[in-house]
């Protein structure tokens, strides 16, 4: 056997199930994984809309899978051939300035988000895996391949850009804008803080229920409610401690900042594809915090930790499931997720 | 003696140096102290401007001072009659949620920035201070009453709004963008914590000069030089780990931004009349921190200390001197600092 | 009237409920509150122990109610006569530079632990409460009496002194020694956090029954098992993340330090008469944090929020309940815990 | 060449310069080194003391080296023969839980303190790295071999252990107990912070000396003077914000402890053999934040840049110098220290 199926890209609009050459360990450090499940992020449909201009015509897609190491690099330490790992979305070399302070996600000794995007990725029978011994983690007894699959990327992602960044602290009012899976995440990792209240914002009203499963008591629809008053009013006039962005575009960033407290925080967690108007003229006296970031998988040991003693429902997030050869169908599902409700499909060879 | 003098507001480009009455105690908490120093600071040139509108007609300007005791109202535990006092810019009710956690500017107990805005200020012959325990600190044995002063508003605000927000840490590469007062005190704060470079941004070569008196160890003029280059350059293409806005334009906002590395901090310190382009589609993957504040003068103590031992050198903000008698020339040198190289101006009774 | 019931401590072994003068307000920033629901506190079985030198014969002994205030000094702002109010354990002079920092518990103001101590206390029908705008708190809508009762010193006692000066973390292994009322308090607390394991630890077997309830899911009792080793397996070999002593004898202090992995934190909460032995020997190279204090109530607020959103159940601390007239059945029901189960008796008037 | 001298155990008391074999590549990870510059840690005296059980017969001494490297294992990323490297005395796997965290010194993946300890040190011609890649630091250029020497070991064991982990801040005083070599760290350290006051205490009067030239504004020597006293006076009656211990006996710590304000903070930076008592029945109240911890070298990046930016002088370490040959003569002019006051001795191929 030397090839594989994988979801190729051939431009923007344009990708294919179709016949590839199987990976193969190409430095020292690298392993090879035998793709077992595997899912599509919402990044998956911006790079086929052609936003991501570093992705080229023939990369295998996807960035997140669970597998079963077939081969390993002479310099890999501590993953063997057998060993059922999570594969994350951040690659790290482990030993740069940024690897060196857990900000995985902006390596810049060769990995960060590479998987999927600037190599061959994970929608695909295997996928290679460089720096293995940093960019994997062991499959935990007694959870499901499933609930795994949803740290390699949604789970960190929501945790750390969102509820970490934001300072999450038991008693505090958070408001998350934008209930898709990311924005679900973030209030799946504020509940592990005790906040007072999560209030979900979404102008789609199935995203509001789906919000109100994973954790949120309070749930807004912008098109018939006025955020900013019912937050205020909530918060004796003051103001979210913490807003989320999970959306992406600039009116929910802006509404984030009209949200928070004096004393508060922003945390974006959205893509985004141009500015927001920062209104500097009303929060420069506030002192407000507002941060950004790509995930850095800092936390995947933590995440797996809470998952194996019961602390977090992954389970919760995986609303289709699909065969590989069913794959084209399942980005189908995914990509009309406004019709299908679907929050994370799964693949599963 | 039932009047004094004071500088008094009377709408948009008007003020005078005319007779008022005398301060009184009017709450339990209250002190009335005598203005023996007191300074101008660029929020006043603001007020009279027209720009800040809870600013009324009658109103004496000024939120700076040291002086001493001349009343206390029965309320007041800590200050006797005769205690030389410094005069914060910050009043601290002491008692709300926002003083509870040493935000003092966001007193919403009756404090915050008040003095020489919603009520009469410190250039004058006396002041009214109120919540005098938590509003007002002792002046220090062997410092002069001028380096003190300094400590009224603009030590505080460089120091927790730009140093202290941004984080600075030994070993950094900090870039102070507007090299007037108050980003002067961003550096001289900055070097208290020994960062590897402290690089000064100004478009006035004068006020470059004045910033390798404060610390500055590289000046730059962005109408001869990009900016943005040389920081790349100093930091192997990342940029900085800090960047202090200390003018209080869309630009300069801007471009501290455009400065700081994967991982930075922008700390803004500067009054903002208008909005500024939030690049997210730059931003949204780089792990930024933005901050913005009204000084909460927490530091005080700590500056107080630094002062007594000698670690800052305040008296160096110093470049004028009037008498209590020519407060409208100490305004006009101090409107004119473009040509008079004025950094601040001290009144002394 | 001019007298009031209160218990008197009377010298070690000696306290009575007796007649004493009402407390009136002595200076400006005084409240009186009457005393609506009260509580006993471990302390003062100690002070009747004799253990506690500064409180002398005759004081009115407690420092836990909740009551109405019913007079005012003129220097009070924002505690009104009416005003149902949480008396706190820690009085706080808001000024000094503990109380700027938030360490009211270390007040050189003239506040910290002084009801019932150095000043006349709670277990009266009335108390004088100094400071009283930075001392009481206003009780939430929609809360028991007896649910606010425990926010005077065991709710912020655990979760300050214990959770958060312990860093509890989510995913954490915590191992709480010690499963009195301020243990369960801390269990409690750490839960907030979502930790993996709480380990609670006790020689007595109904305490750990209690223990579950408060959220402990494993228990030992050290008579019976190998409490370092059953931790030490539950953590690949390394020990537990935080270990919070809440006994105050040497050898459960001893014993967290042994339980703690490298890296851990051991958070010292209990009272102590006497020293313990520090294996620095084995600790120099072990990365461990230890702390020890009395509480500071800077959580008090955040505490009364996370009640009245029902993300802590206090009234589960209540096992057993008298009128002010049986005060001293309560006590002989607290200081025979063993037998009478109790955890925390509340008396009402 | 097959062999080389090196400094080698043979037991408690037994050391000598001696013929062995060459060291090579063992794993596809490793680096061979050859030393240029190479020093003698306190820690190999009491190594040659017995004190160390783990250093067995045979056992090439040494911890701290700057050399050049002249082999490279096949799964080396980031260092090439030919560069020169600082080897640092802590070897980091940087792929298990502790190296993630940035706590290399405790690492569990088969580094930490091993070089001249488990496997063979640096004490000779040559040295075999493992781990090369997040063992090993490039030199920057500007700087001497000496320099960069001190900071295999006691420079970021000064800053990490003493004034990290201590949190020295600007306006701190900071008593530092014992001025040998690492407490002398400390206080260059400490000095990054500007503290107020660094006080040095040490029982030797030439090491209260060098204590003045590493920055203290105070020394005090036991023998003559109350220290507890001494620095309560300076203190307002509280006492210092921060102790740094770097003698390693019970006295010293226990000192420590007596010496810190309410709030304090006590870091143990030396190497203890057997206990010391823990007053709990005085600490317990007084809000006390203890310390101890290996070096973890995470620091070391931020010293390069503060070394290469003369933030730090790291050559006023080095008091002694000696040619390979000499090696004998420089570990006898170490351990006479009190004779020949010495500092740091430098050995130079």
């Amino acid at each position: 056997m030397s090839t594989m199926r994988a979801i190729v890209y051939h431009g923007p609009g344009r990708k294919a199930w179709e016949e590839v050459p199987l990976p193969t360990v190409q430095a020292d450090t690298d392993a090879v994984v035998k793709v077992d499940t595997v899912t599509i992020c919402g990044t998956d449909l911006h790079i086929l809309g052609g936003d991501v201009a570093a992705v080229t015509d023939g990369r295998v897609l996807g960035h997140e899978a669970v597998g079963t190491v077939t081969e390993v690099g002479p310099g890999v330490k501590n993953v063997r051939v057998g060993d059922r790992v999570l594969v994350s979305c951040i690659t790290a070399c482990g030993a740069c300035r940024y690897c060196r302070a857990g900000s995985y996600g902006q390596c810049i000794g060769g990995g960060g988000w590479i998987l999927g995007h600037r190599i061959d990725g994970t929608q695909a029978g295997f996928v290679r895996v460089p720096f293995a011994d940093t960019s994997t983690y062991a499959v935990p007894d007694g959870v499901t391949d499933e609930e795994v699959l949803m740290l390699a990327d949604i789970g960190p992602t929501g945790f750390e850009v969102g509820v970490l960044n934001g300072r999450v602290s038991p008693g505090d009012v958070v408001a998350v804008v934008g209930a898709g899976p990311v924005g679900l995440s973030a209030i799946m990792g504020a509940k592990l803080f005790s906040p007072a209240h999560v209030v979900a914002i979404d102008l789609a009203d199935a995203r509001l229920e789906a919000a109100k499963q994973f954790g949120a008591d309070i749930t807004l629809n912008p098109a018939r409610e006025d955020v900013v008053a019912v937050v205020r009013d909530l918060t004796q006039g003051l103001g979210a401690d913490v807003a989320i962005e999970a959306v992406g575009v600039a009116a929910t960033f802006e509404q984030c900042a009209q949200l928070v407290r004096p004393g508060g925080r922003v945390a974006n967690v959205g893509v985004h594809g141009g500015p927001a108007t920062l209104h500097l003229e009303d929060l420069w006296i506030r002192n407000v915090t507002i941060t950004t970031g790509l995930v850095d998988t800092y936390s995947t040991p933590t995440l797996l930790r809470l998952l194996a003693t019961h602390q977090v429902d992954l389970a919760r997030f995986v609303t289709h499931r699909f065969a590989m050869g069913e794959f084209i169908e399942a980005y189908d599902t995914f990509a009309r997720a406004a019709d299908t409700r679907a929050l994370k499909v799964v693949v599963t060879a």
